[in-house]
């Protein structure tokens, strides 16, 4: 192995997105792989406007082709002095062109700067990584759709400041991580329809793709006509359309080298998917607890030392994913301060916690799939927690039946103090209310008997599952 | 000074935002307001189902009105030992109400939970608050509308990596700056419409009001009809957009208390309007230092030591802003990760969070409205300072025409062995370029003199800002 | 109510700090109170090296202790234009001391710049409600010392990722969480005694402090002798140690304007700090799970709906509080990148995080002591659930065992099988095992039974927890 | 390229630390490394204390050493179900041991759990990098020393919220820049000493290590001796002792699967160090703007379009690290409130966070490292800029002289009148001065020319030098 193999990332920290597929489209590799597609794109959308030579974008798209001409560590290698990787790329790919049309390698990069291809890449990678993301979020959605609509009625106690609250259902839980589920495949898909080309040149005026195509100088030679309400027919706009047509990208409204909506919104939208996938992980975690028991993952991680264990082991990735993106994604949006044309910091900032938030969210939403698909879920183990505590789960409906018959006050006191008396001696709320002298003839045994099954009480537990599940996914991600 | 005095926060560690409209809704006097105002909502949604008695929520909000009851800091230091204030106000708003009406009294909270009433009070909280932000914006974007058609020509350095790079202009660049603003209003508009009520009772099943309402569990005994496409007619249902309506919330798909959607939301917008607000402030800041002086702040702030400082004191205030807001919005992105039904901690470390993050971003949003509207602009030092490196920042100019007629390599060795020179021996780029035998017949010095204008190699910027200037803002906010 | 106690923070929205004792040194007040200080005290140096008038400390320090002239919020108000509240305090405070003496009114604030004076006060701030933390890790530390020897021997279920692993000591955590505590004691300590007086004047060189004493410029005028090791002779070094006489902080090697190592170290303690505490709640938040219920709060808090609740409030609001204040550390570490001799806005924004980070760590603190001494313990509890798998929490013992009698990889087998069969049937671990033929006379089944006690296999347990008692907590804090 | 090759992370996006020393000794194939040294290491360990047959460790070790064996990607990839990569590493490495010495094999990862190693190996590879950074932090601080001292006596503009405020030296700002990088030295010095091995086993209790040796349950069989003060004659606490010793790291008080103490203080120290180095970046950044001009990097970073840039290459790539690590110690800290005896996420988000910061700041030092040791310094710029605002910025010094002789009031409106009229008429302030009647026969002209020199106006910056560098670096790191 030499030095430069020793210095690589494959996965080995990182087992939430290690071997995913996300990961494939999110690597050094595949970085190369846009930078190389953007710098075609230029120029298949230069030649398109007759700026280039008819083949050269082709010559150029033929060299770019050559792998191994771009070794990705080489090129980090390279990187370093001048503070991007775009141009010695650039330099390589020219030299590749000029092996074969020395014309053609006249328009390599030309006009551009590093960052019109470094941005453009970005968005390339992003549209491909929030695609395989948009397609698990679905994976998980159907899933979840399915259980929550199973277990629309299966009674389990709701759970708040870790202790019993009242009943609920699994439905319903299952139907809430489904709309966050929903939620984030929302704001994903309306990230993702916006990420744009980035074309600007050294300062974000597009001055020198008109003075290489030897046009007037916009501003002074071609006065913007009156009336003129697209204004695409400037020479630097037109160039971006075409741009934004040869990649697949959006059009923005204006070079964005320091306006940087595009990558503050992909980290929102990240952190989002992060979190609203760590909810289900977190509630897995907590109903996966040995003394709770009411789910379990299909095959859960197992230990190097203890062979009963069976851990929730995509839970916890995706647990350790919701911890790391939301500070990632403040990086993010932090860079939005970004002074001058061009900051000295904010923009070189912006490219590894990116890149780690869409692999790392790729890989939750994969497992968040595989969750959701293979959720073992435990009926029984749910009844049995719902009665452990005497009915005690069900004081607030108890609460509220007695309220309208001796008011508020008095209701209370009754149960507070049938509680502790059933908590110490371990008998059911019924039965201790049931001997209540202050009770007798306000509530018959049989009715305390039947108010105290938590099965009963789950509100609009199902019509609320039922209208959650009218919401519909996001269907079919655009390639 | 009480000792509970001692402990306030009014405002002097957070120059950013102390005195501004902002503050006034969002401090804890406002939030005590807003949750008065989230249970008198709660009668009156409750009475309009005939669920109370007509009449009681008059009742309860004459009761709620009399301020001088609920004390924000006694409310505090009451609310510790169970978690959170709403449990002693709903204690006081009963005790208040049962003066007057002992029947209404029975109906102050009714079925809720502490986090139903909370988590409306904010949503209402933000609603202000977000008003108050998008007219700043509005102020802001216009105000840099104008400044950017003003300054649509006047040629400025474009800098990157703080080194100059090529001319650009001021109108694009305050173009830019009003396009984030624009980018933040939409954003800002977005979630602001839906913040929803909140209401689902101690898990969310809403089942209490339903035991209260004396109604049949509506599970076990009204099952949904079928062919019941909107689900409205169960009591639960009903009563939350009854809610709805009585706040001027939106309706949720289902209770939030841990499917955070609408906080994280907030996180995010408010983190980007920091951050585009930032970009602002940064490049003033840039532009304003004194060896620049391209910009100033139409009153700087004073010093206590040199007289003669005229500090950028808005631009300081508003990166202040930029500086914080990434961290809380991760702190809120972080808290979606939340476990059950109400999660022990994740909901807690929102609140604060959440108010900073409004009330700073007002503050800002308020700073960024002055400072655009007073913004003192200086076209002459911009000249000075791009004519201060001899024509050295349209090089990349000179290479292109060049690249023209004597090939790409051969122009950017001439114009890079001249700029040397130039700078080494205080010339003109063009000069020096003038003298050089290799370009003798290619390019006649006035040309050269004429390519050397930074002025004549603003490309795009004239038709950028154009388009730019088209894209119009939110509009009126709705109250 | 005025629109300006309408903004005041006064902890509503953090119950984890409202009503501690740490609020009160934290608040508005008390940085106005601190500010009077620092402004007092270098009075005093001045006064002590014979550069004001005998007693004009003792004027300034008269005219100071007139609260009801130093209103917060009218200074908040004012601070706004100037972007920082020493402005106008020291103008107010000036005008004060002028009303007695016109002679000390011109040694108010000389020399100095607001950042000496609102730095120095942020460390007469933070010193305080640092030494009030300690006290509360103090009493955090000795109860845990406590319940650690107490339960030295208590066996419960030891559980990673959610599932019983192998047995453990309740004295083991409790000496873990203790443990933690100590380590958050060292750090804080350690940071609270270098927290260093603030005093350079405008630009960090004490030039001011000079030209106003009518010294000769040092530089020129007063040439550092050679052999000079101490330079405490210089002008401007002999004020700065004076000053730190004066305030009872320390000597900083440098003005640190922009050199913000106090403020860095201070997040780093308060973030270690929650932490630590964080570590401690999220022990009991699992722990006290109805499910689990090993642990209780002394006194829980109540719940608005369900009499029969008792919640960790406690543990609650600390974890609340470790949710925010790494994000808050992470905003103090980020303004260490300051640039210039004052940064236009990486000052501004450490105040309200430091403040926050400050009084949060302060009501964790009180909240753990609290915790810590009240905390109930459930040794029958942990019994139950240690003996609830039936054996299997024993089974890596049981695998050692066998390894060395058939081999690790036979014993593993025998051990993952009959674990599966014992779940699966309902039987103990060791009933399966003595029925498996594999294992006939290998090991007895009095053997098996005896080696399934948990109780048995809490391995160094007993001694770890002996050695960290060992360990001293820091003792008395200075005041 | 495979499409495991494809996953690569190798420094493509992160130029701050590509091709840096800390690279290689923190990539996967490092960890794998260190992993086997944790294995090899605990094998040493038991055969030291007789519970391994001798040449066990060594057989262990030889088959460590086939490095073909151990590919981090296959073990990434293998990581996933089981969530952390010792799982399969153990296997391999059990098989590998296995295929020589069956006897050995049996003591591979024996009673250890995957925390174990993965922590130790952490610790090995921090250690490592930790040493590095302290290099370049002496490095940097050398220089940084020299240049202080040539530079005691360089006058500059002293600038605070982007205005120039009063004159500072150059050597003034450097002794600061040193001053922090040796605040970072020793912040790292100590957290590095005190890197403690891992040892516990499933939950921390050392049991599995005693089931395995054949030992009697320590509690049970062997109860501490009264008076035993070292308690290292237990069987685990003597083997985490003999397991230090093996690794070259300290013995940690508790195992601290859950008591997160190295990892937070880690964080901690690197956020400092990012930030120290930060400031370092952000003053070369401006003081290199192209208006400014006071410094120049060595060798600044080309561009791909404008020939004539250097750009501040390495302060860039500093500034882009000092914006990153900060949000990652975050994370580190909040994984501290890790629950139960391994956490279900919090543990797994802390192993890329703790690497990037590793090289981050590494590839951070050594930038620093050549950028004090090349930093380009331009004395005659700073003077230009000094006199650039004819004398304004000893406009401090001139009302102190006046104070004296007129009083404070009186002098400060001269001075600030001054000032505006100057800045008006294009003047230098003692000529303004000098025609002010209300001046005449207070202070001659000669003498407002001489204190209007900015040389002369530098206060103790000189003496702050001198005592600065009195402080000495770290010395020499160990291995």
């Amino acid at each position: 192995m030499t030095s430069d193999e020793a210095a690589a990332d494959v996965g080995l920290l990182a087992p939430v997105r290690a071997g995913t597929a996300v990961e494939n489209v999110t690597g050094d590799a595949a970085y190369v792989r846009a930078l190389l597609d953007a710098e075609v794109a230029l120029a298949r959308a230069q030649e398109s406007l007759g700026r280039a030579p008819a083949g050269s974008a082709d010559a150029i798209a033929s060299a770019a082709r050559d792998a191994a001409r771009f070794d990705p560590r080489l090129l980090a290698l390279r990187a370093r002095p001048g503070g991007n990787p775009v141009i010695p790329l650039a330099a390589d790919l020219t030299a590749a062109v000029a092996e074969e049309s020395p014309e053609a390698a006249a328009h390599v990069h030309r006009g551009a700067t590093s960052q019109d291809i470094l941005d453009t890449a970005a968005m390339l990678v992003a549209s491909e990584a929030l695609r395989l993301i948009l397609a698990d979020l679905d994976r998980a959605a159907a899933a979840l759709a399915t259980t929550a609509a199973e277990h629309r009625d299966t009674p389990m106690a709701g759970r708040t400041l870790t202790q019993h609250a009242v009943p609920t259902t699994f439905g319903l839980k299952a139907a809430g991580w489904r709309s966050l589920v929903l939620d984030a495949h929302d704001r994903t898909t309306a990230v993702r329809a916006a990420l744009p080309v980035q074309l600007g040149g050294a300062a974000g005026t597009l001055a020198a793709f008109a003075a290489f195509a030897g046009s007037p100088n916009p501003v002074m030679g071609t006065p913007d006509a009156p009336g003129d309400e697209t204004g695409t027919e400037d020479t630097g706009l037109g160039l971006v359309e075409a741009y934004a047509t040869a990649t697949g990208l959006a059009v923005p409204s204006l070079p964005w080298h320091t306006l940087r909506t595009p990558v503050a919104d992909l980290g929102g939208a990240l952190a989002f998917t992060a979190g609203a996938l760590g909810k289900f992980a977190a509630d897995v975690l907590v109903l996966s607890r040995t003394e709770i028991g009411e789910v379990a993952e299909s095959t859960g991680g197992g230990s190097s030392a203890m062979p009963h264990k069976a851990n929730p082991a995509r839970a916890v990735l995706i647990a350790s994913a919701a911890r790391q993106v939301p500070a990632l994604a403040g990086i993010l949006y932090g860079a939005l301060a970004a002074e001058d044309e061009r900051p000295p910091g904010a923009w070189h900032a912006e490219w590894q916690p990116l890149r780690e938030a869409l692999r790392m969210v790729g890989g939750a939403a994969e497992g968040a799939a595989g969750l959701a698909e293979g959720l073992r879920v435990r009926p029984g183990r749910m009844r049995e927690n719902l009665d452990a505590t005497g009915g005690l789960i069900v004081s607030e409906r108890i609460v509220a039946v007695l309220s309208a018959r001796i008011g508020r006050s008095a209701a209370r006191t009754a149960v507070t103090d049938g509680a502790a008396r059933a908590a110490g001696e371990g008998l059911d709320l019924h039965e201790v209310l049931a001997q209540d002298p202050a009770l007798a003839g306000v509530v018959p045994p049989d009715e305390l008997r039947a108010l105290s099954d938590p099965s009963g009480y789950t509100g609009s537990a199902g019509p609320l599952v039922d209208r959650a599940l009218r919401r519909r996914t996001g269907g079919t991600v655009p390639e």
